[in-house]
């Protein structure tokens, strides 16, 4: 039974899935947790639940992307599922306790599995894959924004341990929620107030800076730019975004979906070469299903990699402290030929 | 230079201190950073700047306890600032590029050296000890409060490797802002908005109910409550706060945070005993500097054990999965014998 509450003060969820539950125990140090970034080289694993051939290791299909009747990209539901399909009619329900208020952990929690092989990676392959795995997130976001229950899709992907991977076979994870976290109503305030007071939609703004000022590009091609932020949070964090207007990702055409490959795949290939593949996480950062069509907000994908900790400054504040400008990021990342 | 940038769309802020800026090849992993917990046991390190007889290895000393002219705890300068001391009159400055928003990066980041011993610990040295190293908290929190630069001081404890630490001498920090982080005024937003609903402060709130129905319950006192917040964001994430309402830190009397030892104290060596000495951090969460007696907010300790990995779907929505309950965190602290 998945839970979601909400903390009196500050109105943030936090969603309570207990099915892996552990005791004291098992949060004790796991030694060598943090070990070798060596990773297995072979393009089948026998206890691999993501490699081809073990299909009926994982939950029910969802979706999947085929060529000759061979499946190219898969998804499935999460094994662990951080929120659960509803098996009820009606809505989703809020309960009061005492002072608190808490709602039925309802949701869609989805695996990407990116490839048949678990040797493949994101950054390397082809650009046809890439693509696959693109049109996957844009199809499956499409049929979940359907579902009035949900309320935010988020696609993510956690690459490598410190970026909070439990699998190598590469993947990436898509949730929809049935409410919209403090922390994303927050931004989508502050992007109409900057609507508000300039008529303008801020990200739309910082695309035409970036693209005249050029200190902080990555990449571009004619539908898509790739810069480091101004405010970057952690080093390398790069945003890639659609050159056109478009608050969610689901307002983009198939054919611009295929024409994002371009872009990503030279900016992670880019990180890739730069950094001997580090660890890093991306999020689709797009506004709730209701707010398609927006015109202050915009969507793109985040990506940050993990290089390094957040800690109680972090924690207490939501401010981090860089150690490098994005300026020489992007620089770096520039002169990285891919 | 250190330089503070706001994002144009979430108007958050990020700190740049460039002093040990790196270039990419340090950011490629390190390997067995993260290698065993065995820490040095010895009282004495030669090269450790924080130990007993090292003192000139350290920048400025601004406070200290002493007993019998040695010191007990000792506050220096941080010798890589997050944020630096203000060298001219006048405000804190803001400037704007394109546009872009960025300030000066003045503030105080201060480092509490704990006790004079490299092997102490805060679980579990001395009742007085650790009441030195609270009312040294207090008192520089008192004098940095009459800075009108200062807008919110946070005082942090990052223990372990997992948590950010960098060096394994025992110590805190404190970081003294020049403007007001968006998640803080967020939080104050939200427990205003409380408090203009039902006319009480929500911590208040929580803690009648809690002290009323006690399974979150983890330790009290006369003067101090700690449980397990009901939407918990980490396993074992412990509150510890005043039953007095009080906004800032400050507010608590001298006698106040001597007494807080013995609640904190209590709390610190259970989280010891029941997970093997976790990595953790802690923050003090404390009104800003200028909204001191304010009925909404109270100040409070926040413990975060360092358990879990925030990976991208934490990052992108704000929201945490969480896999147990404070009500069975809080069973198995208060079963704990210390």
């Amino acid at each position: 039974m998945v839970v979601i509450r909400q903390d009196l003060a500050t109105r943030d969820w936090t969603i309570f899935s207990t099915e892996r539950s552990k005791r004291p125990k098992d949060f004790r140090h796991e030694e060598g947790k943090l070990g070798s970034k060596g990773k297995c080289k072979d393009e089948y694993v026998e206890s691999c639940p993501f490699c081809k051939g073990n299909e009926h290791m994982t939950p029910r299909e969802l979706f999947s992307i085929r060529e000759d009747g061979e499946w190219l990209v898969r998804v499935v539901l999460n094994k662990y599922p951080a929120l659960e399909i509803k098996n009820f009619c009606g809505p989703v329900t809020r309960h009061i306790k005492g002072p608190y208020l808490s709602m039925d952990g309802i949701g869609s929690h989805e695996v990407i599995i990116e490839s048949p092989r678990h040797n493949d990676d994101l950054a390397t392959m082809d650009r046809r894959n890439l693509e696959n795995v693109l049109l996957t997130y844009w199809h499956r976001s499409v049929d979940l924004s359907k579902n009035e229950d949900y309320q935010l899709i988020i696609i993510f992907r956690n690459h490598g341990i410190e970026a909070g991977t439990s699998l190598e076979h590469p993947h990436s994870q898509l949730i929809a929620t049935p409410f919209v976290p403090g922390y994303v109503r927050n931004k989508l305030y502050e992007s109409q107030r900057y609507f508000d007071n300039f008529g303008r939609c801020p990200y739309c703004d910082m695309i035409d800076y970036e693209l005249k000022d050029r200190e902080r590009l990555v990449y571009e091609d004619e539908k898509y730019v790739a810069f480091t932020p101004y405010a970057s949070v952690v080093p390398y964090n790069i945003l890639v975004l659609p050159k056109k207007h478009q608050a969610n990702f689901v307002e983009a055409s198939e054919e611009e979906i295929r024409d994002l490959a371009s872009v990503f795949k030279v900016v992670l290939a880019k990180l890739y070469y730069l950094l001997d593949n580090p660890d890093y996480n991306y999020v689709i950062d797009s506004s709730p299903t209701d707010k398609s069509g927006e015109r202050h907000y915009h969507w793109h994908i985040e990506i940050l990699p993990r290089l390094t900790t957040r800690a109680g400054f972090e924690i207490g504040s939501g401010v981090t402290i860089n150690f490098i400008f994005p300026e020489d990021c992007a620089r770096h990342l520039r002169e990285v030929k891919v």
